[in-house]
Protein backbone atom coordinates (compact mmCIF):
# COMPACT_ATOMS: atom_id res chain seq x y z
CA UNK A 1 0.00 0.00 0.00
CA UNK A 2 1.59 3.02 -1.51
CA UNK A 3 1.12 6.96 -0.18
CA UNK A 4 -0.61 8.83 -3.35
CA UNK A 5 1.43 11.58 -3.22
CA UNK A 6 4.89 10.42 -2.00
CA UNK A 7 4.48 6.97 -3.06
CA UNK A 8 6.50 6.14 0.45
CA UNK A 9 4.34 3.97 2.64
CA UNK A 10 1.10 4.00 3.38
CA UNK A 11 -0.68 4.19 6.83
CA UNK A 12 -4.09 4.71 6.13
CA UNK A 13 -6.58 4.34 3.87
CA UNK A 14 -9.45 6.69 3.34
CA UNK A 15 -12.14 5.08 1.44
CA UNK A 16 -14.59 8.31 0.85
CA UNK A 17 -11.91 9.82 -0.66
CA UNK A 18 -10.41 6.81 -2.30
CA UNK A 19 -7.07 7.51 -1.38
CA UNK A 20 -3.86 5.57 0.86
CA UNK A 21 -1.89 7.70 2.29
CA UNK A 22 1.70 8.00 4.70
CA UNK A 23 1.75 9.27 7.89
CA UNK A 24 2.75 12.71 6.74
CA UNK A 25 0.38 13.35 3.62
CA UNK A 26 -2.35 11.95 6.25
CA UNK A 27 -1.78 15.05 8.87
CA UNK A 28 -1.67 17.29 5.81
CA UNK A 29 -5.03 15.94 4.60
CA UNK A 30 -6.42 16.08 8.06
CA UNK A 31 -4.99 19.52 9.01
CA UNK A 32 -6.73 20.83 5.58
CA UNK A 33 -9.58 19.83 6.40
CA UNK A 34 -10.11 21.11 9.69
CA UNK A 35 -8.65 24.61 8.16
CA UNK A 36 -11.49 24.35 5.46
CA UNK A 37 -14.43 23.88 7.57
CA UNK A 38 -12.72 27.11 9.60
CA UNK A 39 -12.67 28.98 6.19
CA UNK A 40 -15.91 27.54 4.83
CA UNK A 41 -18.19 28.59 7.94
CA UNK A 42 -16.12 31.28 8.96
CA UNK A 43 -15.65 29.98 12.36
CA UNK A 44 -12.94 32.61 13.08
CA UNK A 45 -10.31 34.34 12.78
CA UNK A 46 -6.44 34.71 13.38
CA UNK A 47 -6.88 37.32 16.64
CA UNK A 48 -9.65 35.29 18.16
CA UNK A 49 -9.40 33.78 21.64
CA UNK A 50 -10.96 30.60 21.09
CA UNK A 51 -11.86 28.53 24.12
CA UNK A 52 -12.19 24.78 23.17
CA UNK A 53 -14.17 22.89 25.35
CA UNK A 54 -12.13 19.23 25.88
CA UNK A 55 -13.74 16.09 27.27
CA UNK A 56 -10.10 13.91 27.43
CA UNK A 57 -12.04 11.84 24.49
CA UNK A 58 -9.78 12.02 21.25
CA UNK A 59 -12.31 14.70 19.19
CA UNK A 60 -11.87 17.42 21.81
CA UNK A 61 -8.34 16.76 22.36
CA UNK A 62 -7.65 16.36 18.51
CA UNK A 63 -9.13 19.64 17.80
CA UNK A 64 -7.45 20.83 20.51
CA UNK A 65 -4.03 20.08 19.07
CA UNK A 66 -4.81 21.14 15.61
CA UNK A 67 -5.70 24.13 16.50
CA UNK A 68 -2.81 25.32 18.77
CA UNK A 69 -0.73 23.78 15.88
CA UNK A 70 -2.18 26.10 13.18
CA UNK A 71 -0.91 29.22 15.66
CA UNK A 72 -4.49 29.69 17.02
CA UNK A 73 -4.83 31.55 20.99
CA UNK A 74 -6.77 28.44 22.13
CA UNK A 75 -7.74 27.69 26.08
CA UNK A 76 -9.17 24.39 26.89
CA UNK A 77 -11.94 24.10 29.11
CA UNK A 78 -12.19 20.81 31.14
CA UNK A 79 -15.70 20.60 33.41
CA UNK A 80 -15.58 17.63 35.72
CA UNK A 81 -19.31 16.36 35.04
CA UNK A 82 -18.84 14.48 38.68
CA UNK A 83 -19.17 10.76 37.25
CA UNK A 84 -17.39 8.80 39.59
CA UNK A 85 -14.25 7.42 38.38
CA UNK A 86 -14.94 8.06 34.69
CA UNK A 87 -14.47 11.95 35.97
CA UNK A 88 -11.64 11.20 37.69
CA UNK A 89 -9.79 9.64 34.81
CA UNK A 90 -11.11 11.90 31.66
CA UNK A 91 -9.64 14.79 33.87
CA UNK A 92 -5.74 13.42 34.14
CA UNK A 93 -6.31 12.73 30.41
CA UNK A 94 -6.59 16.71 29.86
CA UNK A 95 -4.16 17.74 32.28
CA UNK A 96 -1.44 14.91 31.37
CA UNK A 97 -2.28 16.18 27.57
CA UNK A 98 -2.11 19.72 28.40
CA UNK A 99 1.23 19.80 29.68
CA UNK A 100 2.97 17.82 27.38
CA UNK A 101 1.44 19.95 24.27
CA UNK A 102 2.16 23.32 26.70
CA UNK A 103 -1.28 24.37 26.50
CA UNK A 104 -3.59 26.43 28.27
CA UNK A 105 -6.96 25.34 30.44
CA UNK A 106 -9.64 26.52 32.74
CA UNK A 107 -11.14 23.51 34.95
CA UNK A 108 -14.80 24.05 36.20
CA UNK A 109 -15.13 21.18 38.96
CA UNK A 110 -18.95 20.10 39.14
CA UNK A 111 -18.31 18.62 42.31
CA UNK A 112 -16.92 21.23 44.16
CA UNK A 113 -19.91 23.62 42.64
CA UNK A 114 -22.15 21.09 44.32
CA UNK A 115 -23.74 20.07 40.59
CA UNK A 116 -22.66 16.58 39.92
CA UNK A 117 -24.41 15.41 36.87
CA UNK A 118 -25.81 12.37 38.46
CA UNK A 119 -27.52 14.15 41.43
CA UNK A 120 -28.81 16.76 39.11
CA UNK A 121 -30.43 14.29 37.25
CA UNK A 122 -31.89 12.87 40.40
CA UNK A 123 -33.11 16.25 41.85
CA UNK A 124 -34.69 17.11 38.50
CA UNK A 125 -36.28 13.75 37.66
CA UNK A 126 -34.54 14.72 34.44
CA UNK A 127 -32.35 12.21 32.01
CA UNK A 128 -28.53 12.48 32.49
CA UNK A 129 -27.84 13.14 29.18
CA UNK A 130 -30.24 16.07 28.77
CA UNK A 131 -28.96 17.59 32.27
CA UNK A 132 -25.59 17.03 30.88
CA UNK A 133 -26.59 19.22 27.75
CA UNK A 134 -27.81 22.31 29.94
CA UNK A 135 -24.88 22.33 32.16
CA UNK A 136 -22.18 22.40 29.82
CA UNK A 137 -23.83 24.39 27.52
CA UNK A 138 -24.30 27.10 30.66
CA UNK A 139 -20.46 26.98 31.46
CA UNK A 140 -19.48 27.12 28.06
CA UNK A 141 -21.22 30.00 27.67
CA UNK A 142 -20.10 31.07 31.29
CA UNK A 143 -16.97 30.66 31.18
CA UNK A 144 -16.14 32.71 27.88
CA UNK A 145 -18.00 35.55 28.94
CA UNK A 146 -16.51 35.86 32.07
CA UNK A 147 -12.42 35.34 30.54
CA UNK A 148 -13.72 36.98 27.48
CA UNK A 149 -13.60 34.94 24.73
CA UNK A 150 -14.94 35.38 20.88
CA UNK A 151 -15.45 32.08 20.22
CA UNK A 152 -16.30 28.47 21.91
CA UNK A 153 -15.26 25.46 20.13
CA UNK A 154 -16.45 21.76 20.08
CA UNK A 155 -14.92 18.46 18.93
CA UNK A 156 -18.42 17.45 17.02
CA UNK A 157 -16.95 15.14 13.65
CA UNK A 158 -19.07 14.62 10.73
CA UNK A 159 -20.77 10.67 12.41
CA UNK A 160 -21.89 12.98 15.34
CA UNK A 161 -23.42 15.75 13.05
CA UNK A 162 -24.51 13.12 10.51
CA UNK A 163 -26.26 10.44 13.39
CA UNK A 164 -28.33 13.72 14.70
CA UNK A 165 -29.34 15.06 11.85
CA UNK A 166 -30.74 11.55 10.60
CA UNK A 167 -32.57 11.13 14.37
CA UNK A 168 -33.90 14.83 13.83
CA UNK A 169 -35.35 14.04 10.16
CA UNK A 170 -36.50 10.71 11.36
CA UNK A 171 -38.70 11.92 13.59
CA UNK A 172 -38.87 15.53 11.98
CA UNK A 173 -37.97 17.53 14.51
CA UNK A 174 -38.48 20.93 13.08
CA UNK A 175 -36.90 22.71 15.70
CA UNK A 176 -33.63 21.33 16.10
CA UNK A 177 -33.25 20.55 12.26
CA UNK A 178 -33.73 24.69 11.87
CA UNK A 179 -30.13 24.98 14.08
CA UNK A 180 -27.89 21.87 13.12
CA UNK A 181 -25.34 24.09 11.47
CA UNK A 182 -21.12 24.31 12.38
CA UNK A 183 -21.78 27.53 13.20
CA UNK A 184 -24.18 28.88 15.14
CA UNK A 185 -23.92 33.43 15.61
CA UNK A 186 -23.29 34.67 19.20
CA UNK A 187 -26.38 35.98 20.53
CA UNK A 188 -26.48 38.97 22.70
CA UNK A 189 -22.99 39.80 24.90
CA UNK A 190 -23.14 36.76 26.73
CA UNK A 191 -23.98 33.88 24.24
CA UNK A 192 -20.71 33.32 22.46
CA UNK A 193 -20.54 32.03 18.54
CA UNK A 194 -20.32 27.91 18.17
CA UNK A 195 -18.26 26.17 15.75
CA UNK A 196 -17.08 22.63 15.01
CA UNK A 197 -14.34 22.56 13.56
CA UNK A 198 -13.85 18.62 13.07
CA UNK A 199 -16.85 18.40 11.14
CA UNK A 200 -15.49 17.51 7.67
CA UNK A 201 -13.54 14.52 9.33
CA UNK A 202 -15.17 11.23 10.15
CA UNK A 203 -14.78 9.41 13.93
CA UNK A 204 -12.65 6.68 12.13
CA UNK A 205 -9.97 9.66 10.67
CA UNK A 206 -9.74 11.47 14.32
CA UNK A 207 -9.01 7.91 15.81
CA UNK A 208 -6.26 7.32 13.14
CA UNK A 209 -4.85 10.77 13.23
CA UNK A 210 -4.55 10.39 17.23
CA UNK A 211 -3.33 6.86 17.18
CA UNK A 212 -0.63 8.14 14.95
CA UNK A 213 0.29 11.46 16.70
CA UNK A 214 -0.03 9.71 20.43
CA UNK A 215 -2.52 11.18 21.76
CA UNK A 216 -3.66 9.93 24.81
CA UNK A 217 -6.91 9.98 25.19
CA UNK A 218 -9.79 8.00 27.22
CA UNK A 219 -10.79 5.45 25.64
CA UNK A 220 -13.91 4.66 27.89
CA UNK A 221 -17.50 5.97 26.86
CA UNK A 222 -19.46 8.00 29.23
CA UNK A 223 -20.82 5.19 31.72
CA UNK A 224 -24.32 7.29 31.58
CA UNK A 225 -24.57 7.39 27.51
CA UNK A 226 -24.76 3.45 27.43
CA UNK A 227 -27.70 2.86 24.77
CA UNK A 228 -28.11 6.29 23.52
CA UNK A 229 -29.61 6.62 21.12
CA UNK A 230 -27.28 8.74 19.18
CA UNK A 231 -25.22 5.35 18.28
CA UNK A 232 -27.93 3.56 16.32
CA UNK A 233 -28.40 6.00 14.31
CA UNK A 234 -24.38 5.96 13.74
CA UNK A 235 -24.75 2.55 13.09
CA UNK A 236 -26.87 2.77 10.30
CA UNK A 237 -25.61 5.51 8.93
CA UNK A 238 -22.40 3.22 9.05
CA UNK A 239 -24.24 0.53 7.38
CA UNK A 240 -25.11 2.78 4.31
CA UNK A 241 -21.75 4.10 4.04
CA UNK A 242 -20.08 0.63 3.78
CA UNK A 243 -22.01 -0.06 0.37
CA UNK A 244 -22.25 3.65 -0.87
CA UNK A 245 -19.44 5.21 -0.20
CA UNK A 246 -19.49 9.08 0.35
CA UNK A 247 -23.18 8.92 1.64
CA UNK A 248 -22.24 10.49 5.44
CA UNK A 249 -20.17 13.24 3.75
CA UNK A 250 -22.49 14.19 1.00
CA UNK A 251 -26.19 13.94 3.23
CA UNK A 252 -24.70 16.13 5.94
CA UNK A 253 -22.79 18.60 4.42
CA UNK A 254 -25.49 18.93 1.66
CA UNK A 255 -27.55 19.66 4.68
CA UNK A 256 -26.00 22.47 5.65
CA UNK A 257 -25.20 24.07 2.51
CA UNK A 258 -29.49 23.93 1.83
CA UNK A 259 -30.18 25.02 5.42
CA UNK A 260 -27.57 28.10 4.85
CA UNK A 261 -29.41 29.39 1.90
CA UNK A 262 -32.61 29.11 3.04
CA UNK A 263 -31.53 30.82 6.19
CA UNK A 264 -30.39 33.94 4.13
CA UNK A 265 -33.40 34.02 2.27
CA UNK A 266 -35.42 34.64 5.80
CA UNK A 267 -33.17 36.78 7.41
CA UNK A 268 -34.46 39.73 6.57
CA UNK A 269 -38.19 38.58 8.13
CA UNK A 270 -35.75 37.79 11.30
CA UNK A 271 -38.45 38.10 14.16
CA UNK A 272 -36.09 38.18 17.03
CA UNK A 273 -37.42 36.90 20.52
CA UNK A 274 -35.40 39.27 22.61
CA UNK A 275 -32.98 37.83 25.36
CA UNK A 276 -33.08 39.15 29.04
CA UNK A 277 -30.81 38.80 32.06
CA UNK A 278 -31.51 35.77 34.18
CA UNK A 279 -33.14 37.12 37.35
CA UNK A 280 -31.08 34.44 39.51
CA UNK A 281 -27.24 34.58 38.21
CA UNK A 282 -27.66 37.54 35.39
CA UNK A 283 -26.58 35.42 31.95
CA UNK A 284 -28.60 36.12 29.16
CA UNK A 285 -31.50 33.93 28.56
CA UNK A 286 -34.39 33.58 26.09
CA UNK A 287 -36.39 33.35 29.40
CA UNK A 288 -36.84 35.11 33.02
CA UNK A 289 -35.11 32.35 34.44
CA UNK A 290 -32.21 30.52 32.57
CA UNK A 291 -32.46 26.94 32.13
CA UNK A 292 -29.84 26.29 34.14
CA UNK A 293 -31.12 28.35 37.23
CA UNK A 294 -34.31 26.28 36.46
CA UNK A 295 -32.38 22.92 36.87
CA UNK A 296 -30.36 24.01 40.00
CA UNK A 297 -32.98 26.36 41.66
CA UNK A 298 -34.05 23.80 44.21
CA UNK A 299 -30.78 24.18 45.79
CA UNK A 300 -30.42 27.71 45.96
CA UNK B 1 -49.30 -15.24 23.51
CA UNK B 2 -53.01 -14.25 23.68
CA UNK B 3 -54.80 -12.03 21.01
CA UNK B 4 -55.18 -9.01 22.84
CA UNK B 5 -59.11 -9.05 21.09
CA UNK B 6 -60.62 -11.92 22.22
CA UNK B 7 -57.93 -13.72 24.40
CA UNK B 8 -57.31 -16.61 21.86
CA UNK B 9 -54.04 -18.05 20.54
CA UNK B 10 -52.61 -15.02 19.15
CA UNK B 11 -50.31 -15.57 15.70
CA UNK B 12 -48.42 -12.74 15.69
CA UNK B 13 -47.32 -10.23 17.69
CA UNK B 14 -46.84 -6.79 16.62
CA UNK B 15 -43.93 -4.36 18.04
CA UNK B 16 -44.68 -0.96 17.08
CA UNK B 17 -48.28 -1.04 17.59
CA UNK B 18 -47.30 -3.43 20.74
CA UNK B 19 -49.88 -5.92 20.70
CA UNK B 20 -50.48 -9.73 19.65
CA UNK B 21 -53.80 -11.17 17.64
CA UNK B 22 -54.96 -14.26 16.64
CA UNK B 23 -55.10 -14.81 12.87
CA UNK B 24 -58.72 -13.18 12.53
CA UNK B 25 -57.95 -9.84 14.67
CA UNK B 26 -54.99 -10.02 12.38
CA UNK B 27 -56.36 -10.16 9.45
CA UNK B 28 -58.93 -7.45 10.99
CA UNK B 29 -56.34 -5.36 11.60
CA UNK B 30 -54.80 -5.32 8.38
CA UNK B 31 -57.79 -4.90 6.21
CA UNK B 32 -58.75 -1.73 8.45
CA UNK B 33 -55.12 -0.21 7.74
CA UNK B 34 -55.39 -0.71 3.59
CA UNK B 35 -59.19 1.12 4.58
CA UNK B 36 -57.67 3.84 6.41
CA UNK B 37 -55.01 4.43 3.68
CA UNK B 38 -57.65 4.64 1.05
CA UNK B 39 -59.58 6.70 3.05
CA UNK B 40 -56.96 9.07 4.39
CA UNK B 41 -55.90 9.68 0.78
CA UNK B 42 -58.61 9.71 -1.19
CA UNK B 43 -57.60 7.15 -3.21
CA UNK B 44 -60.18 5.69 -4.76
CA UNK B 45 -64.24 5.42 -4.71
CA UNK B 46 -66.59 2.31 -4.42
CA UNK B 47 -67.68 2.70 -8.30
CA UNK B 48 -64.07 3.46 -9.50
CA UNK B 49 -62.46 0.64 -11.77
CA UNK B 50 -59.05 0.04 -10.77
CA UNK B 51 -56.25 -1.84 -12.53
CA UNK B 52 -53.67 -3.61 -9.78
CA UNK B 53 -50.52 -3.98 -10.96
CA UNK B 54 -49.55 -7.67 -9.73
CA UNK B 55 -45.93 -9.14 -10.04
CA UNK B 56 -46.27 -12.40 -8.36
CA UNK B 57 -44.79 -11.36 -5.43
CA UNK B 58 -46.71 -10.61 -2.03
CA UNK B 59 -47.06 -7.12 -1.97
CA UNK B 60 -49.29 -7.31 -5.11
CA UNK B 61 -50.97 -9.78 -4.70
CA UNK B 62 -52.38 -9.39 -1.07
CA UNK B 63 -53.15 -6.12 -2.20
CA UNK B 64 -55.22 -7.56 -5.45
CA UNK B 65 -56.97 -10.39 -2.68
CA UNK B 66 -57.71 -7.34 0.06
CA UNK B 67 -59.56 -5.20 -2.67
CA UNK B 68 -61.51 -7.98 -3.98
CA UNK B 69 -62.74 -9.23 -1.09
CA UNK B 70 -63.42 -5.71 0.26
CA UNK B 71 -65.79 -5.26 -2.45
CA UNK B 72 -63.60 -3.16 -4.92
CA UNK B 73 -63.93 -3.93 -8.86
CA UNK B 74 -60.37 -5.04 -9.63
CA UNK B 75 -58.67 -6.63 -12.38
CA UNK B 76 -55.21 -7.63 -12.21
CA UNK B 77 -52.52 -6.55 -14.52
CA UNK B 78 -49.50 -8.83 -15.12
CA UNK B 79 -46.41 -7.69 -17.34
CA UNK B 80 -44.31 -10.56 -18.63
CA UNK B 81 -41.02 -8.97 -18.35
CA UNK B 82 -39.33 -11.17 -20.69
CA UNK B 83 -36.53 -12.09 -17.66
CA UNK B 84 -36.66 -15.83 -18.14
CA UNK B 85 -36.82 -18.66 -15.57
CA UNK B 86 -38.06 -15.39 -13.19
CA UNK B 87 -40.90 -14.11 -15.33
CA UNK B 88 -42.21 -17.32 -16.27
CA UNK B 89 -42.54 -18.84 -12.48
CA UNK B 90 -44.14 -15.51 -11.60
CA UNK B 91 -46.62 -15.67 -14.47
CA UNK B 92 -47.83 -18.55 -13.25
CA UNK B 93 -48.08 -17.64 -9.71
CA UNK B 94 -50.56 -14.68 -11.00
CA UNK B 95 -52.69 -16.99 -13.55
CA UNK B 96 -53.18 -19.75 -10.54
CA UNK B 97 -53.57 -17.03 -8.13
CA UNK B 98 -56.24 -15.76 -10.17
CA UNK B 99 -58.15 -18.54 -11.27
CA UNK B 100 -58.51 -19.78 -7.29
CA UNK B 101 -59.60 -16.42 -6.19
CA UNK B 102 -62.14 -15.96 -9.50
CA UNK B 103 -60.19 -12.69 -10.42
CA UNK B 104 -60.03 -11.04 -13.31
CA UNK B 105 -56.66 -10.16 -15.17
CA UNK B 106 -54.87 -8.96 -18.54
CA UNK B 107 -51.35 -10.04 -19.42
CA UNK B 108 -48.78 -7.61 -21.16
CA UNK B 109 -46.19 -9.80 -23.12
CA UNK B 110 -42.91 -7.79 -23.58
CA UNK B 111 -41.42 -11.17 -25.05
CA UNK B 112 -44.48 -10.65 -27.81
CA UNK B 113 -44.11 -6.86 -27.79
CA UNK B 114 -40.65 -7.36 -29.03
CA UNK B 115 -39.40 -5.24 -25.66
CA UNK B 116 -37.61 -8.09 -23.32
CA UNK B 117 -36.35 -5.84 -20.00
CA UNK B 118 -32.25 -7.42 -20.93
CA UNK B 119 -32.30 -6.63 -24.51
CA UNK B 120 -33.83 -3.14 -23.90
CA UNK B 121 -31.21 -2.38 -21.43
CA UNK B 122 -28.32 -3.37 -23.43
CA UNK B 123 -29.49 -2.00 -26.99
CA UNK B 124 -30.42 1.81 -25.00
CA UNK B 125 -27.44 1.31 -22.48
CA UNK B 126 -29.34 1.73 -19.20
CA UNK B 127 -29.81 0.18 -16.12
CA UNK B 128 -31.91 -2.53 -16.37
CA UNK B 129 -34.09 -1.63 -12.94
CA UNK B 130 -34.44 2.23 -14.73
CA UNK B 131 -35.30 0.66 -17.90
CA UNK B 132 -38.03 -2.09 -16.14
CA UNK B 133 -39.05 1.31 -14.28
CA UNK B 134 -40.02 3.27 -17.75
CA UNK B 135 -41.44 0.02 -19.32
CA UNK B 136 -43.64 -0.01 -16.62
CA UNK B 137 -45.42 2.97 -16.28
CA UNK B 138 -45.99 3.03 -19.38
CA UNK B 139 -48.01 -0.12 -19.97
CA UNK B 140 -49.48 1.12 -16.76
CA UNK B 141 -50.67 4.27 -18.18
CA UNK B 142 -51.49 2.55 -21.57
CA UNK B 143 -53.72 -0.26 -20.18
CA UNK B 144 -55.82 2.02 -18.13
CA UNK B 145 -56.54 4.19 -20.51
CA UNK B 146 -57.10 1.96 -23.25
CA UNK B 147 -59.26 -0.37 -21.02
CA UNK B 148 -60.80 3.38 -19.13
CA UNK B 149 -59.52 2.16 -15.55
CA UNK B 150 -60.00 5.07 -13.17
CA UNK B 151 -57.07 4.47 -11.19
CA UNK B 152 -53.94 2.63 -11.37
CA UNK B 153 -52.84 0.50 -7.41
CA UNK B 154 -49.49 -0.76 -6.44
CA UNK B 155 -48.35 -2.79 -3.54
CA UNK B 156 -45.77 -0.46 -2.71
CA UNK B 157 -45.54 -1.19 1.23
CA UNK B 158 -43.80 0.85 4.09
CA UNK B 159 -40.79 -0.39 3.87
CA UNK B 160 -40.45 0.35 0.23
CA UNK B 161 -41.58 4.01 0.66
CA UNK B 162 -39.53 4.78 4.05
CA UNK B 163 -36.34 3.26 2.38
CA UNK B 164 -36.77 5.59 -0.59
CA UNK B 165 -37.38 7.95 1.43
CA UNK B 166 -34.37 7.62 2.86
CA UNK B 167 -32.28 7.17 0.07
CA UNK B 168 -33.97 10.38 -1.54
CA UNK B 169 -33.19 12.39 2.03
CA UNK B 170 -29.47 11.03 2.07
CA UNK B 171 -28.95 12.11 -1.69
CA UNK B 172 -31.25 15.30 -1.40
CA UNK B 173 -33.28 14.15 -4.34
CA UNK B 174 -35.06 16.97 -4.38
CA UNK B 175 -36.93 16.36 -7.31
CA UNK B 176 -38.03 12.83 -6.07
CA UNK B 177 -38.55 14.30 -2.89
CA UNK B 178 -41.47 16.53 -4.32
CA UNK B 179 -43.60 13.37 -5.60
CA UNK B 180 -43.45 10.61 -3.01
CA UNK B 181 -46.85 10.67 -2.21
CA UNK B 182 -49.09 7.71 -1.59
CA UNK B 183 -51.51 9.30 -4.41
CA UNK B 184 -49.98 10.77 -7.63
CA UNK B 185 -52.99 12.53 -9.60
CA UNK B 186 -54.51 12.02 -12.98
CA UNK B 187 -52.50 14.31 -15.39
CA UNK B 188 -54.63 14.91 -18.41
CA UNK B 189 -56.32 12.33 -19.64
CA UNK B 190 -54.42 9.61 -20.47
CA UNK B 191 -52.02 9.62 -17.10
CA UNK B 192 -54.20 7.89 -14.44
CA UNK B 193 -53.96 8.48 -11.00
CA UNK B 194 -51.65 5.93 -8.65
CA UNK B 195 -52.52 4.62 -5.55
CA UNK B 196 -50.41 2.43 -3.02
CA UNK B 197 -52.96 1.48 -0.58
CA UNK B 198 -50.23 -0.69 1.55
CA UNK B 199 -48.51 2.08 2.37
CA UNK B 200 -49.50 1.43 6.33
CA UNK B 201 -48.08 -1.88 6.53
CA UNK B 202 -44.72 -3.09 6.72
CA UNK B 203 -42.77 -6.10 4.15
CA UNK B 204 -43.42 -8.18 7.48
CA UNK B 205 -47.04 -7.77 8.03
CA UNK B 206 -47.32 -8.54 4.20
CA UNK B 207 -45.99 -11.49 4.45
CA UNK B 208 -47.56 -12.66 7.59
CA UNK B 209 -51.09 -12.09 5.66
CA UNK B 210 -49.98 -13.93 2.99
CA UNK B 211 -48.39 -17.02 4.58
CA UNK B 212 -51.96 -16.80 7.05
CA UNK B 213 -54.03 -16.93 4.63
CA UNK B 214 -52.28 -18.86 1.76
CA UNK B 215 -51.41 -16.33 -0.82
CA UNK B 216 -49.23 -18.42 -2.91
CA UNK B 217 -46.55 -15.60 -4.48
CA UNK B 218 -42.91 -16.14 -5.77
CA UNK B 219 -40.25 -16.11 -3.06
CA UNK B 220 -37.69 -15.20 -5.63
CA UNK B 221 -36.44 -11.50 -5.77
CA UNK B 222 -35.83 -10.42 -9.34
CA UNK B 223 -32.58 -11.47 -10.18
CA UNK B 224 -32.03 -7.85 -11.88
CA UNK B 225 -32.43 -6.50 -8.59
CA UNK B 226 -29.64 -8.14 -6.82
CA UNK B 227 -27.62 -5.61 -5.02
CA UNK B 228 -30.18 -2.52 -4.97
CA UNK B 229 -29.32 0.30 -3.22
CA UNK B 230 -32.82 0.07 -1.99
CA UNK B 231 -32.08 -3.05 0.44
CA UNK B 232 -29.32 -1.42 1.95
CA UNK B 233 -31.91 1.69 3.26
CA UNK B 234 -34.20 -1.33 3.96
CA UNK B 235 -31.52 -2.70 6.10
CA UNK B 236 -30.46 0.39 7.64
CA UNK B 237 -34.12 1.02 8.66
CA UNK B 238 -34.85 -2.16 10.27
CA UNK B 239 -31.84 -1.95 12.33
CA UNK B 240 -33.04 1.52 14.09
CA UNK B 241 -36.56 0.05 13.80
CA UNK B 242 -35.07 -2.81 16.01
CA UNK B 243 -34.19 -0.12 19.00
CA UNK B 244 -36.50 2.76 18.19
CA UNK B 245 -39.58 0.74 17.78
CA UNK B 246 -42.24 2.88 15.42
CA UNK B 247 -39.35 4.98 13.68
CA UNK B 248 -40.57 3.89 10.38
CA UNK B 249 -43.84 4.45 10.25
CA UNK B 250 -43.37 7.82 11.89
CA UNK B 251 -41.20 9.02 9.26
CA UNK B 252 -42.86 8.67 6.35
CA UNK B 253 -46.30 9.11 7.24
CA UNK B 254 -45.20 12.30 9.05
CA UNK B 255 -43.18 13.05 5.89
CA UNK B 256 -46.36 12.62 3.61
CA UNK B 257 -48.32 14.73 6.13
CA UNK B 258 -45.93 17.72 5.95
CA UNK B 259 -45.24 17.86 2.25
CA UNK B 260 -49.28 17.14 1.23
CA UNK B 261 -49.76 20.66 3.80
CA UNK B 262 -46.70 21.76 1.30
CA UNK B 263 -48.43 21.13 -1.88
CA UNK B 264 -51.87 22.63 -0.59
CA UNK B 265 -50.39 25.64 -0.02
CA UNK B 266 -48.49 25.89 -3.17
CA UNK B 267 -51.26 25.09 -5.04
CA UNK B 268 -52.16 28.21 -6.24
CA UNK B 269 -49.24 28.90 -7.90
CA UNK B 270 -49.28 25.99 -9.37
CA UNK B 271 -47.25 26.54 -12.90
CA UNK B 272 -48.31 23.58 -14.89
CA UNK B 273 -45.64 21.99 -17.92
CA UNK B 274 -48.37 21.48 -20.67
CA UNK B 275 -48.92 17.94 -21.80
CA UNK B 276 -48.37 16.97 -25.45
CA UNK B 277 -49.06 13.70 -27.37
CA UNK B 278 -46.14 11.52 -28.03
CA UNK B 279 -45.85 12.02 -31.54
CA UNK B 280 -44.56 8.38 -31.83
CA UNK B 281 -47.62 6.31 -30.09
CA UNK B 282 -49.90 9.30 -29.04
CA UNK B 283 -50.00 8.44 -25.32
CA UNK B 284 -49.86 11.74 -23.22
CA UNK B 285 -46.20 12.63 -22.26
CA UNK B 286 -44.33 15.65 -21.25
CA UNK B 287 -42.28 15.94 -23.82
CA UNK B 288 -42.67 15.69 -27.76
CA UNK B 289 -41.51 11.99 -27.92
CA UNK B 290 -42.31 10.02 -24.28
CA UNK B 291 -40.02 8.48 -21.91
CA UNK B 292 -41.05 4.62 -23.62
CA UNK B 293 -41.29 5.84 -26.96
CA UNK B 294 -37.45 7.30 -26.91
CA UNK B 295 -36.50 4.01 -25.15
CA UNK B 296 -37.81 1.56 -27.74
CA UNK B 297 -37.57 3.78 -31.09
CA UNK B 298 -34.20 2.20 -31.82
CA UNK B 299 -36.31 -0.57 -33.07
CA UNK B 300 -39.38 1.16 -34.38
Amino acid sequence: MKCKICKGKAVIKLKRHNIKLCKEHFNEFFIRQVEKAIKEFRMFRRKDKILVCVSGGKDSLVLWLVLSKLGYNVTGMYINLGIDEYSEKSKTKVINFAEKNNLKYIIVDLNELGYPIPELSKKSRRPECSVCGTVKRYYFNKIAYDYDFDVVATGHNLDDEASRLLGNILHWNDEYLEKQLPVLPAEGKMLKKKVKPLIRLTEQEIASFAFLNKVDYILDECPLSVGATSLVYKDALNLIEEKIVGTKQFFYLQYVKKLMNRLEHKNNEKSDIELKNCKICGMESFHDVCSFCRLVSDER
